[in-house]
């Protein structure tokens, strides 16, 4: 079973949207959903947070590092009990936002990114991600207030995207990349035929 | 050169009275010295402490992995900088500790969290290591207020007293072992001893 869905993209994507949506049609199916965002979605999680996007300047490997120590404390603590129990969890971001902003935007390597999440996720890995896709420009024109990270402009971002897009290509059973430039119906129809929900 | 310092052992061994001495000695020699402690040392590093000492559980390798970003930000924004314009650098922890404490003492295995350490470091370890050896029940005693991680009490601390003589025994070239139950001044000599100042 394909439960724990992570919603991914740029910065202005629509992520929170869709991941609305897919609740909503998820729990008219009559499933348990647990939504979480990165970092966040803990006491711990959203003490990062706030040092993370509104902070002081964050140097490259300690921002990758506090971004896997939100996941990891949000792995025990909230997604392997929901999954447990037999619940839907629907993440706004997820450990390849870490691989394409850490590992291809500011340049840390992919694979090395990879490396020190690795242990603190246990094996819970998303079984569906939900690329949003949209170009720099247009996403960027769609935030009302980037945060600290999101502001860092369109070079940055183009980076980020194709980091998405190369771990889509390298994970093509994961991935269900959407055009998200589409209107918000097709794109939530695209979303909720990933999931693959029973019945 | 061997400047960048670091002062371990378990809580209550006496790190910080020893490295006020060092910092004594080394200024009457002439040399600059920069104190930092970990967690901390950087607006980044201080956050990080709050959450970690003081704050809500945190699991094992969220911790490792907290602990971890707040080195990379201390190496980048004062170790690394110090170092480069030939400063001394006293360190009320380091790396190592990251060993002895979640390695061994949470049992998630130095090796492994060497491995997510390594990168954010950029081979910026400490040139040599006064690990400061006492009991975990006097270490214990010798605390005022045990903080979150210093309160596990003797078994907890055991295996971190343990995992520390296990690094002494590996880098024993890094690594000076002093007997902190000695009376301070043979503390410090032997500390001043293995920083080999040179003059």
């Amino acid at each position: 079973m394909n439960r724990y869905i992570a919603l991914e993209g740029i910065d202005g994507a629509g992520k929170t949207s869709v991941s609305t949506a897919l609740a909503l049609l998820l729990e008219e199916a009559g499933h348990e959903v647990v939504r979480v965002r990165e970092p966040g979605g803990t006491a711990v999680g959203e003490g990062l947070r706030k040092i993370l996007l509104d902070g002081p300047p964050v140097t490259s490997w300690a921002e990758a590092l506090m971004f896997a120590a939100a996941r990891a404390q949000l792995v025990v603590e909230v997604i392997r009990p929901a999954l447990d129990r037999g619940a839907w969890v629907l993440s706004d971001r997820s450990v390849y936002s870490s691989l394409a902003y850490q590992g291809a935007g500011r340049g840390l390597g992919m694979d090395r990114v990879r490396r020190i999440n690795q242990p603190g996720l246990r094996g819970t890995w998303p079984d569906v991600v939900v690329l949003l896709s949209v170009s720099p420009a247009e996403g960027l024109a769609r935030q009302a207030r980037p945060d600290r990270i999101g502001a860092q402009g369109v070079p940055f971002l183009r980076a980020v995207a194709e980091g998405f897009a190369r771990l889509a290509d390298e994970e093509p059973g994961r991935f269900a990349v959407i055009d998200a430039g589409c209107p918000m119906e097709q794109v939530v129809a695209g979303a909720w035929d990933a999931l693959g929900v029973p019945g």
